[in-house]
Order: C-alpha cells, then structure tokens, then sequence
C-alpha cells in the first residue's frame, strides 16, 4: 500500500481565507479595544445527536490539525483585506505576521461523542482562539456527522462490508475525499473514491457500470470481456436489461464457461436496482443450484440503516452492501450543528473568569469554565457507564467512589463503584506546537470499534436508544448555576 | 473589487483522482478491448427536482471547466495505480500522456432547468468520455442543488436581501466554497465565505458573534466598543442575553448616545434566536418610537423558504435575511440525483448508433442518442412554453407552427405559433479545446433572475407547482420506442 505517502502533496491547501468574515471584523475590533491579546477559552460542542440516535463518532481531528498548522496569510489575502476599507493597519500587520500560538485540547478520532461535551478546546489569545471557529467547526461538523452515519449503516450490515460508493452525490469535492475518509472510521471497508486512497490509505475498490455493458453489442460479450480482462476480480453487474432473464445467466455463463473452466474464481454479482429482497433471493437460489456457492451477492442501491435493516430481516441473500447518497450526505440529517462557545477569559493577572451563554431555551445554555471530560467505565463489564465534566483544576480520586447526578434532575444520582476513569481529551497544540500524531485512518477505525464495544447495547439501538449519562461535576454544576442566579437577577420586569 | 484577481491561485487543484475507481477498470478494460478509442456520447440529466418544486437552476459548469481543463496524471499517480496491480502498461502509459480531447456541450449557469433534459453531453474516445462522469456529476449535482435552494429562499424573502452563512455547517471546505458560489448564482446578496470573495468576487460580509459580546464586561460596554471601532458599520446582535429587556435597551443607547451624536448612522440589528415574528415586530416598534426607523432588523435563525414564507406571512418586521445550514447543505433535500448515462456510441465509420438504458421503471429508461435541447418562448408573453428535445440532426424550422407531445400520454398534444425558440446549450470544449468563457458569477446571478421572470408563476410555485413540459420530437420519440421494443421482445418467459 502507498497509505499516506502522497499525504503532504495533497493537503498543502492554505484555507486560512475560508474563514466566516466576522472573524475579521471581530478580530480587528479586539485588537482595537485591546482584547485581542486577552486569554479566551472556546469549547467546540454539539447539542444534538442526527437521527434520534445514542451516540456520534468523533472524526475531524487530523483535518483541523492540517488546518491550524498551515494557517498564514499571503500578501494577497492581506491586500484583499485591506481593500474592504475595514480594517486597522495594525490589524494587517498582525495578520502578516500571523503565528499560531493557542493551546488545543481535543477528543481523539473515533471515540463515541456525546451532546454538550467540550471536544475541543482552544486556549490563546483572543483574536486567535476566536478566528479558528469557521473551520473547526466546518471540519468537525462534517466529519462527524458522515462518520456518525456509516457506524450506523455499518451496524445495520452487520459483519457484511460496506463500501462506500458516493462520490457524484458528495456536496462538493472535498465533501467526497473527506467524507470517505470518515466512513472508513466510522466502519466502512472501502470507498470507490481513488483519490482518498492515496491520501489516507484506505482501500478503493471498483469494477463497472452500466455504461460498460452498453458500449458492447451484448450484455453476454461484455461480460465475457470483462472477464478475460480481470479474470480474478470478476464482479459482474447484472442489472443493465433484467437481473432475472437477462443479467444473472449471461452471468453464470461467463463464470462456467470462461472463468471455472480456465482456473479463475468467480467473485461475484452485482444489482443496482430493483427490489433488493426478492432478487437476491431468487438470485442466491440460482447461484447455488448452479454449485456457485462462492459467488458473492453486492447490492448498491440507494440504501442506509434503515432499509438493509429491513432487506436483512426480510432474509435477502447479501454478502456487502455500497452506500452512496444516503451515506456521503447523511441524507436523513445532513447537518450536525457543532457550536463553538466562548466558557471563559483570563483576567490580567491570569486568573480564569468563567463565561455562560444564557439563552431562554434551557439546552442552549453553555457550560462555563475550563473544563475536563472524563469516562467513567465499569471494571466488571468494561462498559462506559457515563461521561463527567469537571472544572480542569478538580480532582478525581480514582480509588474512591464516585457520586454522578443529572444536570436537570439532581436528585437522580447515582454512586459508582469499582470504576476506571479515562480523560476524554488529549492535548494537540502547545503554544501554537504541533503535540500529537494523528493515527492512520484504519487505526482509527479499529478504535471506533473497539470503543463502541464498550457501549451497552441499549445506547447502541437505532431507535430509542437509552440516553447516555453526560454529567457535571458538583463544583461545575455550582458555578453554572451560581452564573445563571447572576444573570436572571439583572433583569426587573 | 478584486474579483476574480486570484482565481488561478486558488484553483490549481488538479482533481484527477477524484474519481470513482471504476472509470479506471472500465477504462483499462476498454483498452485491452479495443473500445478505448470508440467514440461515445454521454448524457449528464437529472430525474427530479428536490423539494418538490418546479425547477432547477443550472450552476457548476465553471467548476467542471477548471476540471477538465487541469486533468493531468502526476507520476506518483501512475506509480500509486501500478501498485493497485490491475492495469496494464499500456493504460498506465496512456494515462501518463493522456490529453483531454472531447467535445462537450453544456446549459450555461443560471438557466432554469428541468428533469430528463441532457445538461451536458460528452462526446469522445470511451476511456475518456467514461472517466470524467464522477466529477461532472459531483460538480453539477452540488452547486445546482445549492443554486435551486437559494433560488427558492431568496424568492420567498421576495426583495430582502438574503446572506449566505453556512460555512461551518458545510459538509467540507469546498462544501463552503462552492455551496457560497451557488447560493449567490440562486439570489443571495452576499456570503459570509471569505474566501468566496476572493475567488469569485461577490461580497463578503459579517459583524460579530456573541462572544464579542461575552468577552466583555457587559453587553452595554461591548456595544459600545463596536460602535467605536465600526460607527458607519454598526450592526449589533442583540440576543446574548434577552433581546427586549437587554439587547435591543442597550443598541438604543449606544445608537443615540455614541454613533447619532457622532454624525453616524446606525445600521440594524441583528437577531439569532427566539420567536422571529414576536420579536421583530416589537423591536421594530421600539425602534420606531425611538425615531430610529432606519435602523433594520436582520434575522439569522435556521432558516429556510418554508420558515421566511410564514413569517413575513405573520407580519414579522424584517429587513434581511442570514441563512445558514439549511441553505449550505439544502437541509430539506440534500441530494441532487444527476446521473452520467451513455446515449449513444459510433460505429467504426462515424455512424452513430444510438443506445439505450432499460429499466423497469419507466422514469428511468433514457433518451437515446445525440440530442439537442431547445427552449420554446411565446412571443407575446415572453415567457417559457416547453422544452423540446430532439436529435442532433433535426432541422426546426423557427418559422412554422410547432406541435409538441407528452412523451408518455402521447396524445396530449399541443400546436404553438407565434414563439421564438432556442437552443438551451452552448459547446463548451471543441476536442479537448476550451471554446467558452464562463460569465463573472454576479452575471450568472443575473441571468438566473432574467431566465426565472419568463416561467410562468404557476412553475414558481413552493407547493404544487405546474409541471413544465419537456417533451421529444417526433423523431426521438420513434428512435426511444423502436429501442425499447426491440429490448422487450429479447425475453421469452
């Protein structure tokens, strides 16, 4: 495999321009009001999980990284900024001279994610802390949602493999390259877009299209020029004129009469319309009474958890699946709505003032302070019990049992004992240095999976899943609330 | 303006291996086949427009242009291929020279568009014909997807201007780029997509986030600031806290007691949460009374055509529109279904022989053959009758009356005089040779505006709209049922 060999050629892009414009105007406006130096804390979280479902994979990371460490502006981008009459030439030559320099704490790819978990953190000054927001959450946002979306068609299929097919529906190119490489972590096999195997060496794979059989006179002869071209990767598409009458025996008597005969396995056939149940049935019927047990059946219609749940139970005869739009879109919810929320400041003499974001509806209101985020798992079954987040200066004794509530009803609570403890997070940039090797994107597929094993089978459910505990620590939950008091009484009717 | 300054700088991506796996086995096999070199005809159509609704606007080809224009293989890229141990030399080397040299014809930015329509056609050798179908899909099936939802949100907004502000909802950075890019071609005024601006020269906008507001001591002290850094540009969002006891207080003050005395103007203020009808129609009333009537009202909640429709509906006071997520991604509806199709191939004398695609849906058997497609206006009104599709080689004569059919109720027929017609595509590369200069994308925006105004209303419509016609002449109605005839007679049960 080349993997990530051509990995520096392809992500050379500066998108430091890709950028929301009030960045700019804020940025100027800080440096101006002598804020742009303040220390600032943002927290990168979301809010809701896309489909109703228990849990999202964490995917993003390396990108972000990738996108931090290039930042710097040319002198055109400089000269553009200038001609929007705008901004301070301070503020230029800041941009000019541009040097990261905040400290990034962020949950590692392929971990399970839950609502109103600071999975970023960014520390620095404040025009810094506060330009990132654009692209960590653009980045976050969509990888975690495409990853989010193949764990659960993954899930859906089983121990069968998906491929990820959707190229020509990806909303933009990136949106291609990007979102395959997060369907590999969130567990597909495969992706038929070349250009992310040479980036993040994972596989591509590929045989034919319709278009392949049309160019020849017959289904029948091409075929059998497919196979005399790739006698060991024959996977024939057999749905061009009629699975039945036409596609599947034109199929069999290519692999009977040109591959068997002259020593080649035939390794499959492939519908791409058509009611996937009752053709992969009658399908699987015929293939077996013609002693091809090995050749494997491929579906790659429009497809998602939901429908190869259903197919599935209705018995369909499937060896793997290839997810196109509904995947690479997460068509369902195509929006994962990461936020990026200031939770504190420091004050001149370095002492952090937390800061809330009130809002009328209860679950917009931001968890204040620098925080932690821990996993509490269960010894005996290794299984995750629930998420705490603590203030970054707590303690956690390890040995000792621990008491968890809920943030809304504080009266449940729960005391766990036997446990282990993992800190969620870990430290990517010090002081604008590079801290942390991204792992490959395969390891951190092995990763998903492994760290999904650790959820109960009821946060796992596609409906209804049991809700995760994501607590607050007794001291956090004090200040949250010691800041709402503070709030709520500035107003008199 | 820089406009279009660093248009080169920014797009020398070479986007070869974007592409799905197949065209490279399909391309491979067509070698070794003696079909690499067969000239073939591509059709790139949609089946249905999203949402529902009446029409598509046409964007992306620029996109599809720096494509075929920058197709090159880089040497690591034939080493990467050798390594896949699937292709011959012989392909390998083909790539290593290969040389884009087909014909390609396509609708222009900006036109209306309808289903089954051929918006681009590719004409040349199969290798090459076949391998650029990921990327013109991935290309037009995005930026028209966002075109069409803009279309639709700017339209209900009818003349407030609506910003793009969905960058960090995208599904990747290109996702923002181009999905910016889109939205404009559709109607909006302006992004908040930086580097949007730089690339393609409409306007980049934006003021402040609510951590402007949080980072200082109070709401009163950050308006403040901003009033003195930005007087002429004084936009203030005002629900950090509460708009009507907090907010909206605290920007009447720093309008009246900071910018007005100042001989500033204030500008608006903007909203991002809440009860948009509500809380427009009070601060517009405060505002009033406080004699600033000038002063706009900007909502950017999640926003879409359906939300903006009701609102305005209930008399909420907006000026204009922020829309995000929903726009970035066309929440409702995120997949454009464009599909890649070939229509015909020629014989080893230049015949052509048109092809066909069956299937049992009806709705997804093609058109075959080199087609052209015309838009029929009436005179009188100007506006936009039906659009017919007919073989290349048809002679249309512009003077007579014209008789068009339903391709499935045959005889709904209907004779029209007094109309001009045109043909709907313009030869976009002459073998290989680029021959067409894309417009500037504030014309395309205009031209989408000129093109919609001559759809009857009736096409326009969010619910129910009147389906359009686009019907086949006489003579590629003959050829697609003498195809399919021949097809369904090959099955004996």
């Amino acid at each position: 495999m080349e993997s990530t060999k051509n990995f520096n050629v392809r992500n050379e892009r500066n998108l430091t321009m890709l950028v929301d414009f009030y960045e700019f105007t804020m940025g100027n406006g800080y440096l101006k009001t002598n804020m742009g130096n303040r220390i600032a804390y943002f927290d990168m979280f979301f809010r809701k999980i896309p489909d109703e479902g228990g849990y999202c994979i964490m995917a993003g990371v390396q990108q972000v990284i990738e996108y931090l460490s290039n930042l710097s502006f040319t002198d055109e981008d400089i000269e553009y900024l200038r001609s929007k009459e705008q901004f301070s030439e301070d503020f230029l030559n800041y941009l000019k001279d541009f040097r990261f320099c905040c400290d990034v704490w962020a949950v590692p790819e392929g971990t399970p994610i839950f609502p109103n978990e600071p999975l970023i953190t960014v520390r620095g000054p404040a025009i810094q802390a506060q330009f990132v927001e654009t692209m960590i959450l653009l980045t976050i946002n969509h990888q975690t949602l495409i990853a989010t979306k193949a764990s659960r068609i993954c899930r859906a299929a089983g121990t069968r493999p998906v491929m990820e097919f959707g190229s020509r529906r990806a909303q933009a190119p990136d949106a291609a390259i990007y979102g395959a490489r997060a369907a590999v972590i969130g567990g597909c096999s495969s992706t038929a877009c070349t250009i992310s195997e040479q980036m993040f060496g994972m596989p591509a794979v590929g045989t034919m299209a319709h278009s392949w059989i049309q160019l020849f006179p017959s289904e029948y002869e091409s075929f059998k020029a497919w196979a005399e071209v790739y006698p060991d990767n024959c996977v024939l598409l057999i749905d061009t004129y009629n699975v039945l009458r036409s596609g599947l025996p034109n199929a069999i008597k290519v692999f009977k009469e040109i591959l068997i005969p002259n020593g080649h396995k035939p390794k499959g056939v492939r519908i791409d319309s058509g009611d996937i149940t009752y053709l992969t049935k009658e399908c699987r019927k015929i293939l077996d009474r013609a002693d091809l047990e090995d050749v494997n059946i491929v579906i790659s219609n429009s497809l998602d958890e939901f429908i190869i749940t259903d197919v599935l139970r209705e018995g369909a005869c499937i060896d793997s699946f290839g997810v196109g739009e509904r995947l690479i879109t997460a068509r369902s919810e195509p929006v994962f709505g990461g936020v990026y929320k200031l939770s504190a400041i420091e004050d001149r003499e370095g002492r952090i003032i937390p800061k809330i974001k009130i809002s009328e509806n209860e679950e917009k209101i931001t968890n204040p302070g620098f925080k932690k985020v821990y996993r509490i798992y269960s010894k005996k079954e290794n299984k995750a019990i629930a998420d705490l987040i603590t203030l970054e200066d707590e303690e956690i004794n390890k040995d000792e049992t621990i008491e968890i509530f809920d943030p809304v009803f504080t009266w449940k609570r729960k005391k766990i004992r036997d446990y282990y403890i993992k800190d969620l997070r870990v430290k990517i940039f010090d002081k604008g240095k590079l801290v942390y090797t991204c792992p490959d994107v395969l390891d951190i597929k092995d990763r998903a999976k492994e760290e999904l094993s650790k959820l109960w089978p009821e946060v796992l459910r596609f409906e209804n899943p049991h809700h995760y505990y994501v607590d607050l620590s007794e001291k956090l939950w004090d200040l949250k609330h010691e800041l709402l008091s503070k709030y709520s009484s500035t107003y008199v009717e």
